[in-house]
């Protein structure tokens, strides 16, 4: 019987070629990307191509982020990738955090260049310079952009999606006429941050503002949401930064405002990344392989006609027309009736490559009149009525995607734990998670820290489950809470 | 009265900063895409930026692209930009037409790079190379990728949207197992770009097949739609390359046939830029700005409450409730109720700025229980009921999507000729427009005419109105009958 032999081939472990998490979860990630065709390495030094199957998620993503900032009232728009290297002297700190990580166009059409021009890191810069052009009196503002585009840094040690030579995301750059107005917009935009990649991605975020040492080059302040993978370490899902009047004093953007005095714009910018991909694969994915949240699932819903060739007849018509009453509503379905397949690969193959739906038709499920529903986040099997299958699946497809939410919740709160001193942030190393610690306000502290148990503060959180008393380094009092945590 | 007093304000020629399309086309084209606001220029050689109304208007090209690219079994992805100075002399043509064009990266992270990096131009190297990767046997074929991203060239003369040092568009690159299917694929994606520049753009175009001297550096064949603009002038408004086994051979795509021996793909690559933001303005605009069609108009109509300000109260329930209703049924409405600008001031704006059509409501309407509809596309006014607004909105705007490409081909085929000799050509000088002339085939001749006359051979069209029997050049039979004309 075909489907006793696929769920014989079922077995618990995931394709061999994917090592277990608990082998090497670094291991574990670059052959899940791969083997589910996220991404290939590109021939150029810490660069990717993003496969069809990685960039449709990406698509995914920025259509669920590209609503929330048109309902906030922002615009795209598109600026050039070439910045002219006076450009990023003009705001010191600016210079100073990205610098390093440039790479220059220094000859173009056959000619040296007079300037340099640096390939974006990212665009205060650039904005900046025009909007100085824009913006001349208060009835301009607020300039509300936001930019999709490709990004240029040279880091030293890169990693598929987390941190590439090149990247692809979104920057918003508002300008405002006071500092409320554009700290309101700084902190609206951490909160749609978090609203997507809770409720679309099913990823829980600690929201909070990073540390002096941990700011964004150029800003005043900047705020992060911080997500945990599956092996406890942290990764910065998003920011959004109050970056004062630093670039408008840079680059001359001023307004007359209501009093006919002169005033300098208060900026903001923030930013998400493809990195958000590695973070639907290191927090939902296991040994099968991927686990995409319905939400975001480039395909929601596989459909394979099951049982002996023989009957196969018996079994399309009410497979084919299931298809087609599911597509109709708005169901992301695909089909795989190869016959040169058997279903058990099949199985393997649609849960490795992390869909969250598979439904099963066979001639007995004909003859009952229903469907077997297979879970990709809990493994569970149920028939489902062919009459209601739409409703069903719509209604499963929910259900999956709060489930794998709770599931990451739940992963994350028993790995967070208190530390009191540098020994208990020690404990890191065997104990993976998030640290939640005191912290006396110091650089020199953070950085001990950092040297000694190789956490990082990711942020202080709004809403920190505790109020930690001492600084985890020094033991004077503290004067924020910290979670710490090793990242990438 | 306020609509009396607003159609004094509405003056035949339009706002007083652009320049008569008469006076200078070149002028009118600058004049009008900034005062529209869709660019501005930036502070990098040949680069714009590309301002919300521009880039608005290219989202919808891209809606309108990706659509019909996914309906004929594309998928998207994303490829490195810079690209490694030694795939660029993997195919020979390939390098002698895009070295002298590109911009070189020489040093990243502070050091000074072994090998100098390209910025794209067009990646059938970079995916080429990867191609060769993934592709092993017939089974991986065909592959039907999609790219939007921007490009590179570092062009001697820019104009805005039509040649611009970094630009936007989409390249489609795809593999195929036979010649057969990869012409095929070839004429498919030409027969796209065509359905899409004259269904939502509302520009007729010829497509045909490129002389040999215009083909794409690289290619077997390369084939192309051609626009004309108000002017006269040509724009290539997409292309479609068969690119035989060149690329196959220089990156070693090779895959196992059914038969069991290893062959060459035949590959395609096709694409359409932001140039077409430049068309939709050269072929629609008029001396009143912008005139977009309703198919791609990022906001399609604006309601603007018109009659004296005592009367406002009466005015704003029904307003707010049509504009609810247009909204709710996917119409894309915008209103204007500022009290600050007058009624003329905003005809005047929103005419410029190529709206499709206008609803004013004032007291009387209401009492009427109508508003009043007036089209960009033709000035026409007429009362419409409140009652059966949407309908009647929809309606109109597909009656202005069908007129502006009536208008437009009306005005292609009025600047149509027939050319038998290189003096009949000349007349292009003051007689602007398309020439259909013979060729013998000789690049020698169509190198006298472009010398002689300024015209370059856009291209052989498929369906020509009329068969040339003697070259325009030499007087030789033709072997193939051209659209001449002058480009930008």
């Amino acid at each position: 019987m075909a489907r006793g032999m696929a769920l014989a081939d079922e077995k618990p472990q995931g394709p061999q070629e994917i090592t277990p998490q608990g082998v090497d979860f670094s291991r574990w990630y670059i052959d899940t990307i791969k083997k589910a065709e996220l991404m290939d390495y590109a021939p150029v030094r810490g660069c990717i191509v993003f496969k069809p199957d990685g960039y449709e998620l990406w698509e995914a993503c920025q259509r669920g982020l590209d609503v929330r900032f048109k309902a906030t009232g922002h615009r795209n728009a598109y600026f050039p990738t070439l910045i002219p290297e006076s450009f990023f002297q003009k705001e010191k700190e600016h210079v100073e955090g990205f610098n390093p990580e440039l790479p220059w166009v220094t000859e173009a059409g056959g000619e040296k260049l007079e300037e340099r021009l640096g390939l974006r890191p990212t665009s205060e810069t650039m904005i900046g310079h025009m909007y100085a052009q824009w913006i001349k009196s208060y009835r301009d503002l607020p300039v509300l952009i936001n930019q999709w585009a490709n990004m240029f840094r040279w880091e030293k040690r890169t990693l598929p999606f987390l941190r590439t030579t090149e990247f692809l995301w979104q920057e918003g750059h508002t300008a405002h006429a006071t500092e409320a107005e554009a700290r309101e917009e700084t902190m609206r935009m951490l909160g749609v941050y978090a609203d997507f990649v809770e409720h679309d991605l099913a990823i829980p975020v600690w929201q909070g503002q990073k540390t002096p040492s941990e700011r964004f080059a150029g800003a005043v302040d900047t705020y992060s949401i911080e997500a945990m993978m599956k092996d406890g370490k942290a990764v910065q899902a998003g920011t959004s930064h109050y970056l004062g009047t630093n670039f408008a004093q840079g680059f001359g953007i001023q307004f007359l405002d209501r009093d006919n005095t002169l005033k300098h714009v208060h900026t903001t910018s923030w930013g998400a990344s493809t990195r958000l991909l590695g973070c639907v694969v290191m927090v939902h994915g296991d040994d099968r392989g991927l686990a995409l949240p319905p939400k975001v699932a480039p395909r929601q819903v596989v459909m394979i006609p099951v049982g002996p060739p023989r009957l196969r007849e018996k079994v399309m018509g009410p497979f084919d027309a299931l298809y087609a009453r599911l597509r109709d509503a708005g169901v992301r379905v695909f089909t795989d009736t190869r016959q040169e397949q058997s279903v058990g690969w099949k199985f393997n193959e649609y849960e490795m490559r992390g869909i969250p739906l598979r439904l099963e038709l066979g001639p007995r499920d004909v003859d009952a009149g229903t469907a077997l529903a297979v879970r990709r986040d809990t493994g569970e099997k149920a028939p489902i009525s062919l009459d209601g299958a739409v409703e069903h699946v719509q209604g499963l497809l929910g259900e999956i995607q709060a489930n794998m939410y709770a599931k990451a919740l739940a992963f994350r709160t028993e790995h967070e734990f208190r530390a009191e001193t540098l020994g208990d942030l020690a404990a890191l190393e065997e104990r993976r998670g998030f640290y939640l610690g005191g912290w006396c306000g110091d650089d020199a502290c953070e950085r001990r820290i950092r040297e000694e148990t190789g956490a990082t503060a990711r942020n202080i959180p709004f809403t920190p489950p505790d109020r930690m008393k001492a600084c985890v380094a020094c033991g004077r009092p503290a004067t924020a809470t910290v979670w710490y945590a090793r990242t990438y």
